[in-house]
């Protein structure tokens, strides 16, 4: 709509400097040291969504982070649209890696580069310029609620019970999260897929002090050598997973599933060459977009023990640690496999070492039908402004809330996400492209547009 | 002497304060940030050396930290000892687990806590007590040189040089050394070898950045894991080193030395307990003391990667990284080893990861010959100073510069160690019993005056 486009050209300087004050809030929930600047964060979310139109905004507190809850409610004969999303952000370490702050955005090429810009405040606040541009255009087709959470990148630990608690206030008609990527703005897609996830830590503890790796080495276990076997015997020789039962409730997908995955453009040489590594690994028996979209995956998220400073030390350590998660794909759930996981672990310890692991968090896979009316207008929302239909494909990450959603509201999610796979997620240089950015508040009011009218 | 006793009685408050602070000097070789405090150091060590009789003493820039070198000559045709020892200590890493401050020593139970108590400013200090004693007594029965160096706990780089360089200077009859530890001051012992070295940093690089391990998981080679597949190879079921060649140049001990070293007294539950733990790991077909002493071992000393953080991230790391020694026994060459380390590691590399191996640092095995007048000399001083003869038995610690010492001087090394292997060397809460540090004192003396009486 024209109303749309010259409000949105008209205010678009103003939409991205609001973002980059958003970006410069380091609210990482993983962090004690950051529980201030998360309440800040909480209260700027609240302000942006009252300013953008909403009727009110609330911030609600959690044994944890807070979640920020606003609504505009036009007329309760309408469909409602539930817009989940989350103001808390990934550590930013290794620190040393970033070109510049994490927390202090710069735009360079025509990207924001900042913690948080793409996941997920940079996506999330797509929907507040889109809320505010419907509003102040008299346009809003639906009516429309925000839940923005503050511990989404910790696996979401007390969302459960306030939806539980809440029911009423986030009735709606569908869930619509931008919290995910695109395959490019050339070849729009839309995520029809989440993983699961399944988070452990694991210690291992050889003798009780750190010793002189002369005085003692080779006569006492040496965790990180025994952690490094654990580890290593977790996948075959054809990198399948070997943790017993792993696999048993994998829904393998259907041929025709796998022809349709097959159609999304994916060139080997372009892959390699952006991630700078000569041959790729993986499961045995299936492609790289399978390897990250169907099947369920096991990887090491850090590992620590012994002397990590500069120089040499020679000390044989009393520890080793290691960060483990799993994706999941349905019909794996994620308490079991989290207990496999730790059983595994703990059951394969030799009797010179002790084991201790245990959960940080999970979530369950989830998937979207794409005969869903929500499915069908985010489609055609991105018909709209993009000129062709997007591509349904699996995405390979997690949010862990999904399942849960679904089952306590009892309605479908789904997921247009506008970054992408570039966007250095969870990594060094997180960036979000300013084009990226205007494209969702472009395809957002489309969405409610087409969503109302399909209701 | 009833004089060396009454002296040593009259100052053994003095001694004890002296050795404290000198203990307060964080003199962490492998750390650049203590440069100027092992300028300090040096200076302290020095001045001690003056106040305890020396003629003279000087500190002798190098590449890396100073040589502090002193002398007593009494009398050129009389004998000459050299005594070696460190001002350099490890770093004091992980700092939580001291129950007192590193550099803030304390007396305990009898014990001094303090990094460097025992390795090696308690033991160097023993000997310029010693030499105080001596001289202020009018005792004196050797010449004395001192060569107190800064980096032997980083493997010695730039004293080769030095002692190249200054081998007149150095010229003596025997070396004495206490940087070992004894059985206990109820079983005395000398160590008649002590293992080589051969210490490597490696690096594996998966991706060209840390991404998200949930959109890249399963379909890029994770530095970690792949570490830890290369670590795990390292051993065999049999705990035995499956590096190509590792053990081609071991000198296997024959049965006599093996039932000699079976004499040392030693009590596997007793030894488990101390250590916590429920069993011991090692190669298989040696005992506790010939896995520590005559064979050869493969150590991690370190490993990192990815998150190490408070919390959880999902991330999948570009780099992994790990420190890894091997104790030598003769006659294999550090040399050899390390070159074999880095090119199994190098080799071993699949092709989906890089890896970067590099030397930190080495030395050589060293055999003291216990028909030798320095090795006669020490076990007679210790037999007057305890009431028996020590045991011969063979350390498994590394004192990287003793095979070039004996080579560049052309004379034999003794190991007169008052540690004990309880001692936390380079671990948290090193300490040094005061009884021995006083025992040391007491006992030095006595080698002075039998070397003297033998040579």
């Amino acid at each position: 709509m024209q109303v749309w486009k010259d409000y949105q050209e008209k205010n678009k300087e103003a939409f991205l400097n609001e973002l980059l004050d958003l970006l410069r809030i380091p609210s990482v929930s993983a962090k004690s040291e950051h529980k201030a600047d998360m309440l800040r964060c909480a209260e700027a979310v609240k302000k942006s969504l009252l300013e953008a139109g909403a009727d009110k905004a609330e911030i609600y507190p959690t044994d944890g982070h807070p979640v920020v809850y606003g609504e505009k409610i036009i007329d309760p004969s309408k469909p409602t649209v539930l817009v989940y999303g989350h103001y808390d952000v990934q550590p930013a370490e290794p620190l040393e890696l970033w070109h510049s702050g994490p927390f202090d955005p710069v735009i360079k090429d025509g990207k924001i580069f900042a913690r948080g810009s793409c996941d997920d405040k940079g996506q999330f606040y797509m929907h507040v310029k889109a809320l505010e541009t419907m509003v102040k255009t008299n346009t809003l087709p639906t009516n429309i609620k925000f839940c923005i959470e503050g511990e989404e990148e910790v696996g979401s630990p007390n969302l459960g019970k306030f939806v539980k608690e809440h029911k009423d206030l986030l009735k709606a008609d569908c869930i619509l999260i931008s919290d995910s990527a695109m395959i490019s703005l050339d070849t729009p897609s839309i995520d029809i897929g989440m993983r699961g996830l399944s988070y452990i830590e694991v210690e291992v503890t050889g003798p009780n002090r750190d010793l002189h790796s002369g005085v003692y080495g080779g006569a006492v276990a040496n965790p990180i050598t025994i952690l490094a076997k654990m580890i290593a015997s977790m996948h075959d020789e054809n990198n399948h997973i070997t943790i017993p039962g792993f696999y048993d409730d994998v829904v393998e997908s259907s041929e025709e599933e796998r022809a349709l995955l097959a159609k999304a453009p994916y060139d080997e040489e372009e892959f390699k060459k952006d991630l700078g590594v000569k041959a790729l690994w993986g499961e045995k028996g299936y492609t790289t977009n399978e390897r990250t979209g169907i099947r369920p995956t096991l990887e090491l998220n850090g590992i620590w023990g012994g002397y990590i400073g500069e120089g040499a030390k020679t000390v044989l350590p009393s520890k080793a640690y290691a960060k483990i998660s799993a994706r999941l794909v349905p019909n794996q759930q994620s308490d079991t496999i989290t207990k496999l996981l730790i059983e595994h672990l703990e059951k394969s310890a030799p009797p010179y070492i002790t084991v201790k692991a245990e959960l940080h968090h999970g979530g369950e896979p989830y998937m979207t039908p794409i005969d869903s009316t929500a499915y069908k207008a985010a489609a055609k929302a991105m018909h709209a402004t993009f000129g062709k239909d997007p591509i349904p494909v699996r995405g390979g990450g997690s949010i862990p809330i999904c399942a849960l959603f679904e089952k306590e509201l009892g309605i479908k999610i789904v997921f247009m996400g506008f970054g992408l796979d570039s966007d250095n997620l969870h990594s060094p240089n997180e960036k979000f492209n300013v084009e990226n950015f205007y494209k969702g508040i472009e395809t957002i009011p489309y969405f409610h547009q087409y969503f109302a009218e399909m209701k």
